[in-house]
């Protein structure tokens, strides 16, 4: 968009009224979406030059006879060789705020495509025309607050993570796996597709003044053709940004640019380009993989909600990488000792003085009174408890704490070992530092019930080691950058 | 060990006669693993100094009272100040087959429990003495056909898959979640801990001729102060090996090497000398991670027994790298394009005449006819099938297809989908290469049960691409090296 055009995005997402046209058997995710979000159907108007109507709601045949002349949100989803002259139709007869081109097969199919999109920009780009359109080729808006969805089964709770994402089906996915997983609740999620008008650096802007947003989700795949300031601007709108921003770069290998041109059709840039960038900018990159932006999305959630439950506003991100690792396991402590260390955290390795501290807590006979801190047979006592607070005193800023199930959850000894991590937690949350609780993933009764108990208490649970130690370099990495923006 | 003290580790495994002295609280997990295996328990004989019965099993005073001269695995859990006084009294009264020193704290621990380690090899170097010893500071050994385990809660069933690690947790955890994630199953596995007698290339040795062991998994942490060929021992039989290998070494890094000081006492080397072991043996590395060793030892067990149900005896592994992604989803294939170029997978890219063959199939509008082949809408029908057969056909060696539950799974719509895939399976074995079925890991009943299916009808499933690219990579680094080697 050309930036005379600005404009709050409020009613994209937060729309009174909706229409939908063409409405056909495509509209069906769209009315269940926002029947299930509870937005009032009375100003969800149905237009289809076909229909009487369409999942029982009545269908107009035109948008003359709609009873309003503002649409907040129109959802248009008519053949691609339509568009133009629907769109001609629609600002005839009526004031629309934002257009959602849900149509595929424009600029990422052909020539014939790339010309309608081309003319789709020039038309909304006329004088008196205030219209903002997302899409083509994308799913939509996702806002609870705004009571509206693409999907029926998106969570109906406001959430405090937002998403602007160039596929529909990743933006989804998003949804689906990360509520599912790990609870994630959103303020806000855009699949906006091909990007005709509207772009990522405009919801960047939009979602970096968003109260109900703390922290933002980004899959890129590439710059429109029909855009070619858009590199600046998004550089620009990255560089102000207040809050965390996750990254992924679709558009990241050669080999992947090629197939960005048939799924957007828009333009790559070199990764190059993009390593200045997120040099530049607070923005940090995450691989190319969904889960890897939920299990950085997931820590990032949890650390800033444990400020903002105690009312704290300056969410304190972590200063070092100094890692404490406690366990009941001589394998896996050396297994964590390589694998966090080749991730570049630091173990540091207890000598003198640390040591006779600690021997003088309990001198441990068999396991590792060091780092990974190997404690067997003793989880269940008081020891264990003043030994590994003893550790952490040293200095730690990152506590990796791996587990198992417990066959009896009942008895003394698995009461004991549970009161001694929460006591823990407390620890190390008093001095301002995270732990993160290794439970790795099996089916199993027992781990699915201790698995639950750990997230109802608010500890921070990961399934693998490379996962946390990854997750946590990257709030690390977000911390820096904010420090070294502001000193 | 000594070479000319070489002698089969049957008697190990499958021993007619155990022992275990000094029979107390600590032999319950040994007890009751025996039981569960269905071990004939006439023939396992506890000896205590102090109690009557232990467990509801009577307990001898002495080795002299033991009503059999020989005893195959005796497993010794005395204090270790008294371990060598407790062997010199067994060696006078009985002949031993195995030991299985239990007792921890010795090489790994100090000065004094180093002596006594050097006290146990002088030993058992005497003349006349045959016996061979594995640990000290293990769990000791598993093994279904000997109906010999340390937990009870090890499979009964036996498997084709053989451990040797020097970490008993690591050991039991890969039964563990091995099993309860994919249902391994086991032929043999040792817990050897600081190896003061048998070393790991002596079991290596053993399962390379062992009938009923088709991949070995080896966790290694370092080399005996007590033996300083076992380097080239190691590396002689690693040259040697006729079925796969999967290696962790937990030596890697220089800060893991201190940590395996204070755990089985041995001596790690550098980083270098492996990898030109690992260049020059058919052995296959696996980063120090459980789980990559879990996901490594799925896809080579499943290929194996492939061909092994069929008869026939020589497995073909892949000789190529070319991979064909084939979903329903924009965004995540370009996630799996930049995720499986990055690891090292090759992604063709259709061009001309290939694109033409493809469209004459079928003439897709939205998605995408290259690889990734984006078949929107379309799956359930037969010219999904169609076309994926045809873009298989183009000189494809892996088949990576990313799917998810559906909400109706009694559909025709499902019926016909999963119809496709059995299809596609049956396609792609017929051309001796590999599917590999992505699905997300996440809480959802419906996903669950497309897993339960997918598994019962023998389908290679992965939860994530990065895993299952990696997995292949292994896959087709070992049949790289074994063609090299005879060719």
């Amino acid at each position: 968009m050309t930036d005379d055009k600005a404009k709050s995005l409020d009613l994209l997402f937060k729309p009174k009224t909706v229409a939908i046209y063409d409405a056909r058997a495509t509209a069906r995710s769209f009315i269940e979406g926002f029947q299930a979000q509870g937005f009032d159907l009375e100003h969800l108007y149905l237009v289809s030059s076909s229909e009487e109507e369409v999942f029982d709601i009545k269908c107009y045949k035109s948008f003359t006879e709609i009873p309003t002349d503002t649409i907040d949100l129109l959802i248009l989803a008519v053949k691609r060789d339509l568009l133009i002259q629907a769109l001609e139709r629609i600002f005839a007869e009526k004031v629309v705020n934002f257009i959602h081109v849900f149509t595929a097969g424009t600029g990422e199919s052909d020539e014939q495509g790339f010309k309608i999109e081309k003319g789709i920009k020039e038309m909304i780009n006329r004088k008196g025309i205030s219209t903002r359109v997302i899409g083509p080729n994308c799913m939509g808006i996702y806002c609870p607050s705004g009571k509206i969805a693409y999907l029926r089964s998106f969570p109906l709770e406001q959430g405090h993570i937002a998403l602007v994402f160039q596929s529909g089906d990743l933006h989804s996915k998003m949804v689906k796996f990360g509520s599912a997983r790990h609870g994630f609740r959103f303020s806000m999620g855009a699949s906006i597709g091909n990007c005709v008008d509207l772009q990522i650096s405009d919801f960047l802007k939009y979602y970096n003044d968003n109260d109900e947003t703390d922290i933002i989700c980004v899959y890129f795949e590439g710059f429109p053709k029909l855009y070619q300031d858009e590199g600046t601007r998004l550089f620009n709108a990255l560089k102000n940004m207040k809050k965390p921003v996750l990254f992924i770069n679709g558009g990241k290998t050669d080999r992947a640019r090629t197939a960005v041109l048939t799924h957007t059709g828009s333009v790559g840039t070199t990764q190059k380009i993009w390593e200045a960038i997120f040099k530049q900018t607070p923005v940090i990159e995450v691989p190319n993989s969904l889960d890897d932006l939920i299990d950085r999305t997931y820590l990032f959630s949890k650390v800033i909600n444990r400020y903002k439950k105690q009312g704290i506003k300056e969410i304190q991100y972590p200063k070092g990488k100094k890692t404490l690792v406690i366990l009941w396991s001589g394998g896996f402590g050396i297994i964590a000792t390589n694998t966090l260390t080749e991730l570049g955290l630091e173990m540091p390795y207890f000598r003198g003085e640390t040591i006779e501290k600690l021997r003088k807590v309990y001198p441990l006979k068999i396991g590792s009174l060091n780092n990974p801190l190997d404690l067997p047979w003793i989880s269940k006592t008081q020891k264990f408890l003043d030994l590994s607070k003893a550790a952490i005193s040293e200095d730690i800023d990152l506590v990796v704490l791996e587990t198992d199930a417990w066959g009896n959850m009942e008895g003394e000894g698995f009461k004991g070992y549970y009161s001694n991590l929460l006591q823990i937690k407390e620890h190390v949350e008093s001095l301002d530092k995270i732990l993160i609780i290794i439970l790795h993933q099996y089916p199993d009764r027992n781990r699915d019930e201790f698995y639950k108990m750990l997230i109802k208490d608010d500890f921070i649970v990961y399934p693998g080691l490379r996962r946390a130690g990854k997750s946590y370099l990257a709030l690390y990495e977000y911390g820096q950058k904010m420090r070294n923006r502001y000193n």
